[in-house]
């Protein structure tokens, strides 16, 4: 049996990916998780994991798993897992009207790719851009009246016509996890909110048990321990700031790297 | 006398400056406008400048005046004006208790160009970063109420302590302009706001006559014509959609360039 401990590589454009590295240590114990917050050039950044030895892959943020997935599949040699392709099983799964509200960015929602998963699994979906939550929430208003507000405007926006019955609130943004709370007290009673960070990080563990069937053994408590390194190509006290509120523990030893060289 | 049209390039990293080139045609009649949206590659386009014959670069942008001016200006050989100074002499000759109230983006406000700026005109400033107004205007919410409620926290917390009285609002971004009616609603009776668009477009017109004496002399009306050309890095048609509501007029034939080759 092999003692080799598992290791991911989390890649977001920012820090949101950070509430998937929260999902992530939630299912998997006593693994090696390399995150890099790698401000727009993932599929360049997709190189230092195979420096690093990752054995998988995740695509922590929804634009860049919706944009260029296909790309970064392409350009590495480890199993690559998105965001959308999760979230919209979690969400075809619990969906009993099958028709879905789905929101994100504005990229994220142009790019149709939650409409075309969930088509693929049956169901039928608006996506709705809200491009004020992302500043909201790193304005740190995530309990505010007026981010309150604005995700009533939005949901408001959403749920009409065919999709007032929805019956499932697609995350299709790592920053909304931050915003479950308002955002269930917003929409209609019998919504059920799918993070996708979740679902991802359960497809992860499921994986991971099929590359390291080692991983479920139990070992010890060496290996119950999670091991973290940040990379950021951004401001490092910003990452360590405000990321602390999406991993829900505090940020140490984070790295700078500058990827233009 | 010379018969050469003023020719001036002006530069943003999106489409804010369009107030600033919005106020530069109120003020000087008959010229060439080339304007760059050129997201974030500054120093690098200026280059483009001297390929297309500006006489003058206006900087029309509060950030990247404040982080990189003094490299634009060494990178080109027209002169070069920025908003910062501008608005700094606006703000200085309208206070009269000599206490100013700046807003801006993150970046801006971290640079404390606008405190030095200042400074050195003998008056005391505090900064407020709003990171909130500028995805609010680009939402197009510009007399919303929850963009009245966000500028009456922001400016709740900028005029208070030692700045209570302050006189003076100086618009340190060139998306605030659009919210110029809503702050003057929120601000404190008895402030002036300072728009730093207008105050550049004065200092460039002032600039332009020395230039170009020729400026003033009402030659015909092939002269009062503004010219505008439109470059964009990013999504055209996202330029020309926002765009025209900062510009106050439509925006045609802009032409993508990628700046990468």
């Amino acid at each position: 049996m092999s003692k080799r401990r598992p290791s991911i590589g989390v890649f977001d454009s920012g820090f949101g990916g950070l509430t998937v590295l929260k999902a992530l240590l939630e299912v998997i114990a006593g693994a090696d998780f390399i995150y890099f917050g790698d401000t727009a050039r993932l599929p360049y950044g997709s190189k230092s994991v195979d420096t690093v030895g990752a054995q998988l892959l995740v695509i922590a943020c929804n634009t860049a798993t919706a944009l260029a997935l296909d790309r970064i599949t392409a350009a590495t040699h480890v199993p690559v897992i998105g965001v959308v392709e999760p979230g919209a099983d979690s969400a075809a799964a619990v969906s009993k009207n099958k028709r879905i509200v789905v929101i994100g960015t504005e990229a994220t929602v142009s790019s149709q790719a939650y409409s075309k998963a969930l088509a693929a699994r049956g169901m039928q979906a608006t996506e709705k851009a809200c491009p004020l939550l992302v500043p909201l929430v790193e304005e740190g208003w995530v309990e505010h009246p007026v981010t309150k507000q604005v995700a009533g405007i939005y949901l408001g926006e959403a749920f009409q016509g065919e999709f007032e019955d929805a019956d499932v609130l697609v995350l299709g943004c790592t920053h909304y996890p931050l915003l479950k709370p308002l955002l269930q007290s917003v929409a209609p009673a019998h919504v059920t909110i799918v993070d996708s960070a979740e679902s991802t990080a359960r497809a992860v563990a499921r994986r991971m048990r099929a590359l390291l069937p080692q991983v479920d053994d139990g070992e010890d408590e060496r290996r119950a321990q999670a091991r973290l390194k940040f990379f950021a190509t951004d401001s490092v006290e910003k990452f360590q700031r405000l990321g602390q509120r999406f991993l829900g523990r505090s940020i140490e030893g984070v790295q700078h790297v500058d990827l233009k060289e």
